[in-house]
């Protein structure tokens, strides 16, 4: 009964206080991610990726040894953690047979861009420094997450590249001029185009520099990149559109869900479903399918 | 365990003889498909939809007293009925809440094109003679099925129309231009692309009409259509470029997936997935949900 499901969550996105200051968003955000359980037999490390960066790697018993995927969290570039996409990590782990690396880089507003896409650059470079080759290794992001995760791809085109990107309704084009961003509005019970999260991020840097909105950067270089959007987002068309502009690229429109829908996998089917296909997908471009 | 129950049917499909006479491709398909059960609380009845072309009607306790989806079935225009889509017109039927209506449209070589175009239309003809309004009824088809239900839109565009269509991996373009033609094909267990299965149908008509090749019709006046196709499909273009084309039309490439891939539920998670999300599709535009 995954619409049913859906309208649950969204009616809860609904009823939800908004234009609270982001402190209190943030602890609001980790006190509910904390009621989520977490699956008895996962191991969760921390990682010191670069100074000031650290982040948690997520291992099940399912997970490879030597296949790792780099995950950036969302949440509209101030809030979110490694903590708390914790559940998430542990069943996209399981369905990649991946560990899950997680960096925790830093939130606006009190770091504005590029602080997050050097994060993202930087847990890169971790990566290479870690000696994890290009087939070993993938890449993805939900939301802001789908952002920093597309922004490293486009510019790390010269470095060593990934087997596979996975993008959950990313946020790709900060100047919000995607068609659905007004045609989906009344459907999207999550994203509000005018909540200022791009002019928090970008704290005054131009929103068509291609590593703010990464919609814009070369893309012809990229690895294969599963794409997955729901039906009732305002962000469809950022999805859309990159999917139309990478050649590699696997596209996928969920019918009746919305905004990162495969975050709520432990009370939507769908999400479930979604998680099963990304895992797939990374299996099948790590070998381990 | 999706990836490998996907690689268990294309190791069948792989090893099943080939280039067998028509009439024994029939008798083969029928008696597995008739080894397939049946839940024991669908109704089928026949229906004569016009002089010479029956077919069965399949309802289950969930399906709506007045909504309905005209599916044409698949089988490359030679093989296939509605008997051998029961199952799958059970499980359709559960997921959006209609009645399935199956038409036994005219089979090639012995009834080359337009025969099954034609009756395709007068199964539509049927619904507007019953009084089923557009926003009551939807539309869909599978491979060979795809076209016929795709080419009955376009041809149909000054008649009332339907609410939304569905297609699952549909056969649209006869002249076989698609670039997947070739750079799907070792990927491909199902499809040869150079069976004959145009020429068989076609029967020295041209591929480039829109009546044959659906692709190449006008578009525009389409109802919302969800396009779902296998990532490991010759006919991947065809869904593609349909998607590309068709103003409302939602689009998902399912992973790992081969041709028909929903047929396959009773035995592959992965199309279960597929029929919840085509279910979940029509409800929508049926208010069903």
């Amino acid at each position: 009964m995954s619409l049913e499901e859906a309208a649950a969550i969204a009616a809860g996105m609904r009823a939800a206080p908004k234009g609270l200051p982001v402190e209190q968003r943030r602890a609001g955000f980790e006190a509910r991610a904390a009621a989520t359980p977490l699956p008895a037999d996962a191991r969760f490390e921390d990682v010191a990726f670069a100074p000031g960066l650290t982040g948690l790697r997520v291992t099940v018993p399912e997970s490879d040894a030597d296949r790792v995927l780099l995950w950036f969290h969302g949440g509209a570039f101030v809030l979110g953690s490694s903590a708390s996409w914790r559940r998430f990590a542990c069943d996209v782990a399981r369905a990649a047979r991946v560990s899950v690396l997680l960096p925790d880089y830093r939130l606006a507003p009190e770091h504005p861009f590029p602080a997050a896409h050097e994060d993202a650059l930087a847990a890169c470079d971790w990566l290479d420094a870690q000696g994890v080759p290009p087939e070993r290794r993938t890449i993805g992001g939900d939301s802001a997450g789908g952002n920093l995760a597309l922004g490293a791809l486009a510019a790390r085109a010269e470095k060593a590249g990934f087997a596979a990107a996975w993008l959950v309704s990313p946020y790709l084009d900060l100047t919000n001029s995607g068609s659905s961003i007004i045609g989906r509005r009344t459907r999207d019970a999550f994203v509000d185009p005018d909540d200022g999260t791009n002019a928090r991020w970008l704290g005054g840097a131009d929103p068509r520099d291609p590593r703010a909105s990464p919609l814009f950067a070369d893309l012809s270089e990229l690895p294969p990149t599963l794409v997955q959007v729901g039906s009732e987002e305002v962000l469809y068309d950022d999805a859309r559109r990159l999917a139309d502009r990478a050649p590699q690229a696997v596209f996928q429109e969920w019918v009746g869900m919305g905004h990162v829908f495969p975050l709520f996998a432990p009370a939507l089917e769908e999400g479930r479903h979604a998680i099963a296909q990304g895992g797939a997908f990374l299996r099948l471009r790590l070998g381990l399918a």
